[in-house]
């Protein structure tokens, strides 16, 4: 993985993005910079982190560039795909579940987990389901790496602890309380206050 | 508002969010980077950024501290809160219906949107729900600043146009499209796909 700043990072996880909504063979920097309003020397600036063969006049290659941002980003497709699930399969939880969000991309939810067992008896899915009891096991076993955390706000930080004990990597937390994790955990705060809030910022 | 770097804001939004979490009436730095994992240099660095009155021994005065974050990222408590909508009431959409996730916040969800006329009659809501046909009377008459955009996928980059011609000031986007918008449109992408890249690019 490259050593790219932040917001380098940001831009090319939404370049890639682009990427793949195109049917264009070859893409210009102009090109993108129209799609994005990110300025050309932003872009190019970007793309340069990727130590690409030079583009040609007509542009990148979309697939060199495609494959350049995902090793740049710590993605190797040719390998397993990162595991993932979702822990709390209220309204939330279970409207996630519709793991058509995760189709062409390089994770894939593999289970869900949910204290109330009636619920997860009765739920479609196309992974499996299992009671929160089963977590310590099934995350190590399932080789689980993330976890969208749709649990109620009162139980986020006892899930949270025991996903951290588990062996999770990371978690994207859709909860409205601020996790205590340790260090090595990643955490992303999505609940839509929070993110209103820094967009409202901006 | 004042001019604070990006990841100043973001940390101060996770800080007011801890802030509301604790009892105390007072708060240390140091309390604060327990908590966060952040330095206590960082705190220090992002409050002093606030031009709040200096701490006590016994830290920073919780209240203030709240006070003088909402001021810096330009939320004003004593006016009226910002009106937000949600369009596409599929499965996501209507999980985010549940407007507790806006409870003392300085946003109110006020209408929601979709193209099923049944759907919309069908569901319960603790405020209006229209169809989309209306989006264009409907932003403007209820001042509604930000919109949550939960439809398909083919239908997003439409519907985005729709909301920004009617007046909307940001879009927190959860569908995998990347949206073409104009450059004073502020927009946040949260499908889950985007927030795990992002956080395993880390």
């Amino acid at each position: 993985m490259i050593n790219l700043p932040q917001r380098t990072k940001e831009r090319l996880i939404i370049l890639e993005r682009l990427i793949i909504q195109q049917e264009e063979k070859n893409i210009t920097s102009k090109k993108l910079s129209a799609l994005t309003g990110w300025s050309e020397d932003t872009i190019r600036r970007d793309i340069l982190h990727l130590h690409m063969k030079a583009g040609s006049k007509s542009g990148y290659s979309t697939a060199d560039l495609k494959s350049a941002i995902d090793s740049a980003l710590g993605i190797d497709s040719s390998r397993q795909k990162h595991n993932c699930c979702i822990v709390g399969l209220d309204k939330l939880g279970s409207a996630l579940l519709d793991d058509s969000f995760f189709e062409d991309s390089p994770f894939s939810l593999v289970a869900g987990f949910d204290t109330n067992v009636n619920r997860i008896e009765m739920m479609k899915s196309s992974f499996p389901l299992f009671a929160t009891l089963d977590l310590e096991i099934k995350v190590p076993s399932m080789k689980i790496e993330y976890a969208l955390l749709t649990v109620s706000d009162d139980r986020a930080q006892q899930i949270a602890d025991r996903l951290v004990s588990a062996g999770i990597k990371g978690i994207v937390n859709y909860t409205n309380v601020i996790l205590h994790l340790p260090k090595n955990i990643l955490v992303r705060n999505v609940n839509p206050v929070l993110i209103l809030k820094e967009m409202h910022a901006e």
